[in-house]
């Protein structure tokens, strides 16, 4: 097994400057051009081993795809289109060459599809290895999406399914769970743990249905997380229909019981919904009719799963009147200390 | 002592906005202007607690100060203005509340001069403290510096004295060493190590100075590495004058003995001055006429310490005709692995 040691720095980004635009090779600073009229958005992530990641559930490849993705889905939220990202890596003299080039490997294919490169880095001895990423991207300032921006009787969309990345998280950690569900099924899950898809996909679909300013940020913290910082920027509150809250159909077909860590009625299913994270979906305000007309224009799981509303609480209902309203509070979240 | 998992992420996360200017902070993304005409740069640097810093010679404020001066130095280097910088911050959970703010801190203290910001970041859990470093800067696409440009016969310059990072550190290591040397040139050697300054002040002077492009990198990781890699990058080679190589002035008062590790007659002074590194000048390519005029602008310890040649090689020459000719080679340089 050929190791960073045996290589050396040198060795080691020759290997990785493959992966890099040739042009962008060679100086103290990579050179990029921001188009005239569109303003530069900058996103920052570090993801440490151990911590964040572990080759227990994520080979190099994943952990590379995963770190682009949750920066492109910074970016995403923002309603920018990606230029570029750079690569602080850490590594401990152990590493070997071939977990660092999957890693590079998983990065460059999570970019390509949206004509982003690995624009810099830098390659340092660590004990542990850590990973810093900064995306780079761009947005004209009229179609920039904020957090503050949503209003009364608005609509809160999510543009996809939430819990599945928690649920493939648990199937790794934990094999012996969800036996009755299909090997499809299971993979399914893992996949939506492993390989996320940042929704910069939507996005052309957001500005063609939407004309006002878009208010919304990425589910990465989880779903209710996103949901309480948007309406706390906007100076709103909201009422989530329980029912509503698009979830893998797997869950469907997954005879879990209910989990003893939260009072019920707060199902296991519904826990990793709210509180799971890393789904990468985007979760927006938007003026009622418009909503609409984006969930139909971008089908799959989009659902609208509440309104806004004056009284800045977020709850948790259920129309149909059987389980009583939960109110839901930040510190439910995910703290990353 | 208010420990980081005292107050949390969210607690910590308050206190660091102090340091970023108000209007870039809670999106999932910072927006900023380039304008029209220029050119993004961005460079990255990690810092690693025990690799590249240590309680033992660097103070926190120093730390994010260096962290900072580093990245600056970059975009120096490619004559670029700073725009900001994000910075990813890994921390165990016994970290001080008080490192953390002393750390960003010495951040601020090196931006503020330059007009530049925090513009970003992230906060996460590590066993090893960490900064990840991502600067953003601009500049104009025709006086972008790079290594590539320089051509055969033109002046090599340094824009300050070489040698006096690594003095001062070897004075934090061993505080036996130099009994000669007075209490100012002491302090002034650890100046150099924990707070050098990055060159942004002398490019104004080398635009008026040059009408050709201009070749450059900087001395990060040594004088010799930077000589070395812009010949290679220029495909020139060069002849540099020993005595000519600028050095601190305490130099003169340090009555050390020469290194056992190297062969004579590299002394100890030439070898940092060559090889320690973190000196953070810039290395210039430079017709002769105008670096002679550039040179005279901006006075201090820059001086023309060669010429570059047709012969690829790079040599270090005693004009005076007493020690032989050293052909240097980029593997005597610093390497991370």
């Amino acid at each position: 097994m050929l190791l960073v040691s045996d290589i050396g720095e040198q060795g080691l980004l020759q290997r990785l400057q493959r992966f890099c635009p040739a042009d962008l090779i060679g100086d103290d600073a990579a050179l990029l051009t921001v188009p005239a009229g569109q303003q530069l958005v900058v996103t920052t992530d570090v993801l440490v081993d151990g911590v964040h990641f572990s080759d227990r559930t994520t080979p190099p490849h994943a952990v590379g795809w995963r770190a682009a993705a949750a920066n492109l889905s910074d970016l995403a939220a923002m309603g920018a289109t990606p230029i570029g990202l750079t690569i602080g890596l850490g590594l401990p003299q152990t590493a070997t060459v071939e977990w660092v080039e999957q890693v590079y490997r998983g990065l460059s294919d999570c970019l390509a599809p949206h004509q982003a490169a690995i624009v810099g880095g830098d390659l340092v001895k660590s004990p542990v290895p850590t990973l810093s990423i900064t995306a780079l991207g761009m947005a004209k300032p009229e179609q920039v999406i904020r957090r503050a921006a949503a209003q009364v009787g608005w609509a809160i969309v999510s543009t996809g399914s939430h819990g599945g990345s928690r649920a493939g998280l648990e199937l790794l950690l934990k094999p012996e769970l969800g036996q009755e569900l299909s090997t499809g099924d299971r993979q399914a899950l893992i996949q939506l743990h492993q390989y996320p898809q940042p929704r910069l996909d939507v996005l052309p679909h957001l500005f063609a249905a939407v004309a006002e300013p878009i208010a919304g940020m990425d589910s990465s913290d989880g779903l209710a997380d996103a949901v309480l910082q948007l309406c706390r920027a906007s100076g709103v509150g909201a009422q989530i229909e329980r029912s509503r809250i698009p979830m893998p159909p797997a869950f469907q077909r997954w005879q879990r019981p209910n989990s003893q860590s939260h009072p019920a009625p707060l199902d296991w299913a519904l826990d990793w919904a709210l509180y799971g994270g890393e789904d990468f979906q985007l979760v927006l305000g938007l003026p009622l009719a418009a909503a609409a007309k984006f969930i139909e224009r971008i089908g799959g799981g989009a659902a609208m799963i509440g309104v806004t509303t004056a009284d800045p609480a977020v709850w948790l209902v259920d129309s149909s009147g059987v389980i009583p309203p939960q109110e839901l509070h930040l510190d439910q979240g995910f703290q990353h200390f």
